[in-house]
């Protein structure tokens, strides 16, 4: 039998010890061990749940057991997860996690521990909740270079984007509604101001490419200041606008990432990734591409991530798995504004035609774009020259006659 | 340094050997040990070979030389396959292989010598290409009992319906472009079909539900009977038609299989799995639906797959990996014909109107379908009652009226 600690009993907390309750002949068939939850970590009281007799507020009760091989982190935050985290990495203890704050910020410090006291620092559920992604970029496209990663991350935004691209509700009643049903937060920063999702692309390139991305590296630009003027220009032009993370390896080795709402092709298989749905698609040179969806967040798909990861730290407590990254640089990720990019444009100006005209001309090419009811004076158009970002933003304040309403990037995928 | 063979140098084969060569270091690094392949075993000659120097004609050379610790099966068919690679494990080799026919017919009893003999069988290859799904499956899904799996398998087949649903070519047009483009085999049986399909979802099933399913206990139908007015209707109805290797587990504990073409809606992930990609869907009970989307077939995809496998292997040399699936039994899987369904039915009637309302009454319910140039006489409807299969074929030659030219299942995913 195998002992283990839970920290930290909220939904993922509390959906990990209902799974392995529920699951437990099952688990303890595929992990070849009985797996037993000994503790579990709160400042709350629970009297009333048939686990009451598990909760304890000491981590140092769980810290000094040296029963307890395994301690699942499902706090949130960096603090005091973190220091559990890399205390119970030091004692010898297997950690498995869901927190991607923790796993992006100090993936390389924990995962540099855990080889050092040959034990397995785990996080399937940190990405795209129960979808496995962690697990097969890791392990299936070991013979296969990473050409690039392009991922909708974050559920909460691809609903919102979702029911005004489907319903046409405008931004902040969608937000309102995603509220009401439990997929927001009251505050909804992390998910709109696209955060989440920058956290999420961090780990994945960290993985990929062996070297830790740090989300301060990552430019990040959330869903706030889309609006269905953009979503129905977006369907002028054959596609729809999600909220991306992605990341490339360029020439010169080092990395181009950057999480921001897209122009996203009807072709393309992300588009059809609708609601609370993730997606994401990993390029490989030798596997092409291939793509995992699924439900990227809720307790039970979250919570069965961080089961499964369990089950696999029972079943290698010799054999590490190989999960690593080294620590990041500063100059490892590239300037964001010199990636070579197609750019959708939306403009007030008082002669469009003539404005866009001037537009395609300075810009080398551009296609205009329509839609049903106008505003006096719009002008909307994308770019359909490759350009670095920087010089098309150069290139369009130049143009006096525009003023710039939004922008959006266009997909390469 | 760790020493493999490869036996067979066809289109797999030689791209085992090409991944493993033009990803030597990125490999090396990941398997922590250096991957050399000392034999090729192959009836023809390669004089020209950049590899020539490695050909054998002798499998005992291989078997008798214990430097060679991991043996890659790429030749196809059961015969030599099952026994070189029976005798590779019992001699203690690893063995990786991605022969669909090899594990979907002989994987129980391969997988028991590996255990006897603390060796790995790995198969990631053998279904879906270079898609990662038996990995998934059989680890990040620990913690979910698997609920249903449904999915297209098969490339050639599916590319085939694409032409047919986009482009309204003919089957045979259709098989014939696939066969110039190099999807198609010159006989296409395996494809066509749908044996091909059949092996896949007997692995899925076996991995899936723990104990072996067989190729023959899979009712197994394939698309040469699909006419450009089936893909018609279908499109009125709502969707596309797709070939489909599913199982679930029923409520008695025995398991449900079938492949055959189906209805698939256009709200379903897989109705937009198109040309020869491939897509599975994954129902577990805490983690909901999972996709896995990639190319299926090709010989880089493939050897990627099977490359993935050697480094798994390589680096578990002494924890082997818990795929393990027992033995299977007639009375394990039900008759199909039980399972309550909806069906299609084209069919030629004298009296369309009067017919549909006597199906519709016999079928206690029935929604009739239309396209644009339909033939003199022709009716084309779903049942809309849940109904064993049997039942309904019953019913529908009870009805006199009505002679009936085809019937797809409809999909419930």
């Amino acid at each position: 039998m195998v002992q283990m600690a839970v920290l930290g009993y909220g939904v993922v907390g509390s959906g990990v010890v209902e799974v392995l309750s529920t699951h437990k002949e099952s688990i303890a068939k595929r992990a070849q061990e009985e797996i037993c939850v000994k503790y579990i970590l709160d400042r709350r009281e629970f009297p009333e749940s048939p686990f009451a007799d598990r909760f304890t507020k000491s981590f140092d009760q769980i810290l000094q057991d040296s029963e307890v091989r395994v301690v699942v982190e499902v706090m949130g935050g960096l603090d005091p997860a973190f220091e559990y985290t890399a205390q119970c990495l030091k004692a010898g203890k297997s950690v498995v996690t869901s927190n991607k704050e923790l796993v992006a910020s100090k993936g390389a410090e924990l995962l540099k521990i855990a080889r050092e006291m040959n034990v397995n620092f785990l996080f399937e559920a940190s990405v795209g909740g129960g979808i496995p992604i962690i697990r097969p970029l890791s392990q299936c496209l070991a013979a296969n270079d990473v050409i690039e990663i392009a991922g909708i991350l974050n559920g909460t935004t691809n609903f919102i984007l979702t029911k005004m691209i489907r319903e046409s509700m405008s931004f902040e009643d969608a937000l309102a509604l995603a509220q009401k049903l439990g997929y927001a937060e009251r505050n909804p920063a992390a998910d709109v101001e696209g955060f989440d999702a920058c956290r999420k692309i961090c780990i994945l390139a960290s993985l990929a490419y062996g070297k830790h991305v740090y989300p301060h590296q990552v430019h990040t630009e959330g869903i706030t200041q889309i609006t269905l003027a953009d979503v129905e220009y977006a369907d002028n032009w054959g596609g729809v606008i999600k909220l991306i993370g992605q990341v490339e390896k360029t020439e010169s080795g080092r990395l181009q990432t950057i999480v921001c709402p897209m122009f996203v092709s009807r072709e393309s298989q992300l588009s059809s990734v609708d609601d609370v749905f993730n997606g994401i698609l990993v390029q490989g040179d030798a596997t092409g591409d291939v793509v995992f969806y699924g439900k990227g967040a809720g307790k039970l798909p979250t919570a069965s991530a961080v089961v499964a990861d369990v089950i696999d730290c029972v079943k290698h407590f010799k054999a590490r798995k190989y999960l690593f990254w080294e620590e990041g640089s500063e100059e490892y990720v590239e300037d964001y504004r010199e990636r070579p990019i197609l750019l959708y444009v939306r403009a007030k100006t008082q002669d469009p035609e003539k404005a866009f005209a001037k537009a395609a001309q300075v810009l080398s090419g551009a296609s205009r774009l329509s839609r049903k009811e106008p505003e006096e004076g719009e002008l909307a158009f994308v770019t359909t020259c490759l350009m670095p970002e920087k010089e098309i933003r150069e290139k369009l304040s130049s143009l006096q006659e525009l003023e710039i309403l939004g922008t959006i990037r266009i997909s390469d995928f």
